[in-house]
């Protein structure tokens, strides 16, 4: 869907092989997802991996990754508001990254599921924002894929709606909203809180 | 992945749409099976369930349609033995019509499960030896999709390697395995007994 070449500095795996091979390989992955959380006995209670198995069909599908990426597809050349592009990438990008995360406290039975989905919502946009931010500030070698690609293609991002300045000061304010959700977490939300700067701070 | 331009008589959902769309529905609806699988009290039983949330990330994963699907792929223009061919439609689409019947055995918690999956192969491949057969003897407004379009594009069939009087008694043999595999049940299996004859019997 996507027409960059270049991911980690590499052929992506359309260019490297082709179109047919992509699509198939990406349909694999996923079943494989699946295939990975039915294992039997993963879970400690059956009931808790039938969650996580929810969680994942929920963020991959039309109410997730599947549907934000119809929308992307219907955007390109149209003015989004703000609330759009969030909702654009709450669904796109945000839902599986949020699945990340809530599979991790549903694995445990946390009861602290709440915090880490406010969490994960945030750090998804952030990691969306900074991506839009490095598109324009970044050069390809460091990005490691195409720079330039969606001003050059006229896709709505954070920095076209905000500006470059305050595309990054709402990055921050993401970072903060991330690190603040943990609030109630001790040290066992180390990785998440690491996390959350490593996605906010990076420059590929 | 096919050239098909019909189903069932109309536009299939890339040409009514265009490629994008068809590829985000099917990821989409792919994501929706396993929503609706994973839907809490589903089953009884939730170790029940998670094994049919497991047969049918197999099913359509690397080790099922995908995987079948990238087999087909590389072998158009290419020289198959039967058993090759057998292979790849066992994948393609054997898989998943296995899966359907394996799950219904599953959730009712049948004994008889093997009973079943033999079943399932045999009309899974019936399906696909009708189908070449139609592909060669329907025409296309019967069929509900464009007639001739595997031998027009150099594909390996049953009709191809087997010859069309032989395909035909193929495929009867296969009905019969089907109809066979189910002895041990009664009346419950009438249905399934049904499916398999019209999967055989079909003009279209």
């Amino acid at each position: 869907m996507d027409d960059d070449d270049l991911r980690r500095g590499k052929p992506s795996c359309h260019k490297q092989f082709d179109d047919a091979t992509a699509l198939l390989v990406g349909d694999a992955l996923q079943s494989l997802a699946f295939e990975v959380l039915s294992q039997p006995d993963l879970c400690t209670q059956a009931s808790h991996q039938i969650s996580m198995l929810s969680i994942l069909a929920k963020a991959s599908g039309s109410t997730g990754m599947a549907g934000g990426q119809a929308i992307d597809l219907e955007s390109v050349g149209k003015p989004l508001s703000q609330s759009e592009l969030e909702n654009m990438h709450q669904l796109k990008t945000g839902a599986l990254i949020q699945a990340a995360a809530l599979l991790g406290g549903v694995s445990g039975n946390s009861a602290q599921t709440k915090a880490i989905r406010i969490y994960a919502q945030n750090v998804g946009l952030a990691f969306q924002v900074i991506d839009d931010i490095l598109d324009v500030e970044a050069d390809t070698t460091t990005l490691g894929k195409t720079a330039g690609k969606d001003a050059g293609s006229h896709k709505p991002t954070y920095v076209s709606i905000l500006g470059l300045a305050d595309a990054k000061q709402h990055a921050q304010l993401l970072y903060n909203n991330a690190i603040h959700a943990l609030a109630s977490f001790g040290n066992e939300a180390a990785r998440l809180r690491e996390l959350a700067g490593f996605i906010t701070q990076r420059r590929f």
